[in-house]
């Protein structure tokens, strides 16, 4: 089979409608295409000298004995390598860039020389630790690792074309198959990641081993394999271990683990059809967005176990919502949207792409988040790199492969998803000729989006689905500027017809300045709101207000207007300003409780808020989402 | 010396400004009397037998060799013993109970006879087990259980005028002076406690060898001694041996531990005077009144570590606010107090007792609270008893040693402080002759307190001061039915004449029911207001409305009534209600984030407010302490 260069390859996958358009064959220069050129020219380069700095590439060199010295850090620093190798792969797709190809290929040089004769490779257990090895693989990260390796290897494969990076993984993978399985080691790793990476290797190997072995460490969990009594005060929720996936029927524990299952979860479905998956999936789905998200669809609440809280357990100031959970919920999303088609996956996976994914990068491509709060002191501040450096490299192969994501295809090529809505062009094959379609908008500033046929060679009618978001209560279509009505279908707008060149379609949603009110079940969030226009949240940061913002109150209706600026170092965006009220901080000097009418009235003050996403990238201080309404 | 019948002895304590009177001086008639009575009706005997339904005496029979088995719990277990013991002895101040007596010499027995020859008792480390004594400081608790068993000894010395288990505590701690101390043992237990007994051990036989002792552990900590490397993933401050306690200036880690070191370090003070510990306990103070402390009184906001949480992280919900740090607050304020006459920590006292203390246990007096949440979703319900049952044998001793809390006296017997209003009458010695006050309140339900002096010898002018609520505004003093003014000294009112029988004084305080906001910085009680009338705050629980009591918002100038009532279970209390609104739950079924406007509005609502401490006494169900202001 032909490698295609998306993500998550559906193209053959029985319980898949959809499959995604090739990242070669869309071009972005919009809001999300600042991010990849950011990627390619800033975030990738700057990662691989901490990869070298931090040691992750010396303990590569550690176990093939290259180098003397032992490994550093955590046992799972090998895959800070392999998610950026990933990266650097999708990033191929759309860029050449001789640099990162020779630091690529140096990596992969470096895995293979690790690389046991048996096909084992992990750093942390070097040849002199082979008797450690699956000897703990509740902590061990071992076949985290692995999967890590394999999600690289397939990219890798997919968008070079490349097998050295394929082969390595190929025989770990075996060497894997080869222990563990139905009658052989009853183990699995305390962390899933493994899971989806088998699927998408037998995808694109066409070895029914891998997935049989996918099936099996989705389905053998929960029975203690992973978190045996060796952990003690580690839950067996912690490990996703408590029970049978198919029995799950809420998000608990390490929320990274527990989304990264149900990934692998999703991508058995895609393959099997198993309906006691889809059941737990869409149980899990609707606890998620019900009762455990964050309006910047960041969630994990808990620092605490990395963990799910109890269900509106959505504290603000302590929110954990770990940058690894929200690109995990986008992946997860994604692929349950693959299983349906419906926009309700893609709604979720806009409100964390916009908000609490992309606030875990800099504006400067190279400063991150590991958690993304809702509120701050003003002492949360962004980091070069952590000890525990999941995040980074994980945010980077996200963003890489986002073009992957803004299109998608029915699986037999007669119709056209656009999910996204991006600065772009996109060359896409259907079954009735090829077309090329050129989208201008501003979104996520503007939710006016023009989509042109710059160039059709299409014989018979196509459809092409344009997602309706969720957040809008209006819309209008017009074909060559004659409105259309269109009906919805899984809150897709379809319009059918033989595209020609010079076609072109305009779509506008309305977009006002929202306020949202939360479950009233969230304690922090009672009698507060959020302000949200389109996907975008937003925030009131100290450096745009001279008042204390945590002290800020809006009236019940409040006159807000945002303004399209250039704001020093946060660039061109929407921000927002209005009339509020802010308290004295005079007035609450050495005190923590004052009847409310010795507390001399609000002042008036005009406050601005910025999108969420980009706060902490200037002047350090408090931010604040949900506002206090007076 | 005299024992005398008090909590805290400071008779001799040279940096005393106030002693007590003695328990067995106090009757107490009123809210707090009906404590006391349940204490000796229900809550001792009933605890009696769960210490040995539980096995907590059949431990000390095991390890005497008595009876056959082996140690059952947590390693602490012997205190839960103690505790009773001590709570048992201040009864006997103020009742006589054969049954009980008979049970506490029984228990008293129990622990005479695991003693080994060299004075150590803990039947957690019993003979067999010799080797493995003191190996463990950071976990073992043996000298917290020492700490209880010397404070239980005090107690039923000074009480019961008994050596019986005084001589027990005497070798014990004989025991752990002759291993620990300057130049011997540098080790200390991670759980403080056994330095407030050491004080009281020297007070009460004036060896100064347990004073030296004392100041050892309370100095010595913070070295490291008590958390080395032995307790991976537990901090330093966990055990409060991050810092040495005079360089302390938060409160920090285990809630419990901290509180009673402050207890330990302020009866070190009192005996001592040193600065050092002064400026700790301080600093300490501010930080708990100012940042940390629930307006319930209540402290250590997190259930993780039973910790203090950094400044102004007050969640409700998640409040773990045990019932021991309420009482290690109570305790601690009462010796800074000791040191200072000064009322604001009596208003601490206060605050915590009739709130967040007593919510502890059940008004059935069998039913205990571990933590104390101000929000509830209706899972948190009382329990009988606890695997770690460290409460509810502390609220007993607590509640059995509050007559002497009520009243002090100068030192030199010059002058009277009435502290606590409660229905009571006083036996009060002064240097001037003796008098009987007798005191006609309904406090805390009303703030009108008649004081007579119903039997007076006093031959020269002796000062009584009562002190005036930090929380009324305005106050009337008058004395046989004339209005006087006052001077108020350290929030005390002075009245300084000769005292005769039949003298009356009035007080008046004014006591409006009042909406409290909380600092902006603590996030789930922006925009919101808690009720207090007096010492009292108030809660909305589902037993007395037909409305989901979480959505409930009060106008920003609610119109609240109260009602002296008679409600099933309560019992008379002071009950407000007022109008509100609530939510309609319908409106949120599937739902997480609303836009304000597609919400219905809130439907008006008659909402009923009870006292804190009383909820969770009836039907089980969701529970408000902070309410939106809408």
């Amino acid at each position: 089979m032909m490698s295609r260069k998306v993500p998550v390859e559906t193209q053959k996958s029985p319980y898949a409608l959809l499959k995604g358009l090739e990242i070669s064959d869309v071009h972005i220069y919009g809001f999300l295409g600042d991010y990849l050129d950011r990627a390619a020219n800033v975030t990738l380069p700057s990662m691989y000298e901490m990869l070298e700095k931090e040691g992750r590439i010396d303990n590569l060199r550690f176990a093939s004995g290259k180098k003397k010295g032992t490994f550093k850090g955590f046992r799972f620093n090998d895959t800070d390598v392999h998610k950026w190798a990933e990266a650097v792969s999708f990033l191929f797709a759309t860029k050449v860039d001789t640099e990162l190809e020779k630091d690529l290929d140096c990596a992969i040089e470096e895995i293979r020389a690790a690389q046991d004769e048996d096909g084992y490779v992990d750093s942390y257990y070097p040849k002199d630790k082979r008797n450690e090895r699956w000897t703990d693989l509740g902590w061990s990260h071992e076949m985290y690792c692995a999967g890590h390796l394999i999600q690289a290897a397939v990219a890798h494969k997919r968008v070079t074309g490349k097998n050295s990076l394929l082969e390595i993984a190929k025989r770990f993978a075996d060497h894997i198959d080869s222990l563990f399985g139905p009658n052989k080691k009853p183990e699995l790793d305390g962390h899933p990641e493994v899971e989806m990476a088998l699927v998408e290797l037998y995808r694109e190997t066409d070895d029914p081993k891998y997935l049989k072995l996918a099936d099996y460490f989705v389905r053998a969990r929960g029975k203690g394999y992973a978190s045996s009594s060796k952990y003690p005060g580690i839950t067996r929720e912690y490990f996703v271990d408590h029970k049978p996936f198919v029995e799950l029927d809420e998000l608990v524990g390490h929320a990274v683990r527990m989304l990264y299952l149900c990934c692998g979860a999703a991508d058995l479905y895609l393959e099997t059809g198993a309906e006691d998956l889809w059941r737990a999936l869409e149980r899990l789905w609707h606890d998620l967005v019900e009762k455990k998200m964050y309006i910047t669809g960041g969630c994990g609440a808990r620092a605490e176990g990395e963990a799910f809280g109890k269900e509106y357990e959505l504290p603000n100031m302590k929110a954990y919502t770990e940058t690894c959970a929200a690109i995990a919920s986008f992946m997860w999303n994604y692929r349950m949207f693959l299983a349906t088609n419906d926009a309700k996956y893609v709604d979720t996976m806009e409100q964390v792409l916009y908000n609490g994914l992309l606030s875990g990068i800099s504006l400067d491509g190279k400063h991150y988040f590991y958690d993304n709060p809702l509120e701050s002191d003003g002492t949360h501040t962004r980091k070069e790199w952590f000890e525990c450096a999941c995040c980074p490299p994980n945010i980077a192969r996200l963003i890489t492969s986002l073009p992957g994501y803004i299109y998608s295809l029915k699986k037999d090529d007669s119709a056209v998803f656009v999910n996204l809505y991006e600065k772009s062009t996109a060359n896409i094959s259907t079954r009735f000729g090829r077309m090329t379609l050129l989208v201008e908008t501003d979104y996520p500033w503007s939710a006016q989006i023009q989509v042109r046929v710059i160039d059709s060679r299409i014989t018979d009618p196509v459809a092409i689905y344009f997602r309706i978001p969720g957040w809008t209560r209006d819309f209008s279509v017009r074909i060559n500027g004659e409105d259309i009505n269109v009906q919805l279908q899984n809150g897709y707008a379809e319009i059918k017809k033989i595209w020609k060149t010079g076609d072109s379609i305009d779509l506008s949603f309305s977009m006002p300045i929202e306020t949202i009110q939360s479950h009233p079940f969230v304690e922090e969030n009672r009698g507060k709101i959020a302000i949200k226009r389109g996907p975008i949240v937003y925030c009131a940061e100290a450096a745009d207000n001279d008042f204390e913002v945590r002290t800020l109150g809006l009236p019940k209706v409040p006159q807000l207007q945002f303004r399209c600026e250039s704001i020093p170092v946060l660039g061109k965006i929407v921000s927002i300003s209005g009339h509020g009220f802010a308290q004295d901080m005079k007035n609450w000097e050495g005190k923590l409780y004052i009847p409310t009418e010795k507390l001399r009235e609000d002042k008036p003050v005009e406050a601005r808020f910025v999108p969420y996403f980009s706060w902490a990238n200037r002047t350090r201080g408090p931010m604040i989402v949900w506002i206090r309404s007076v």
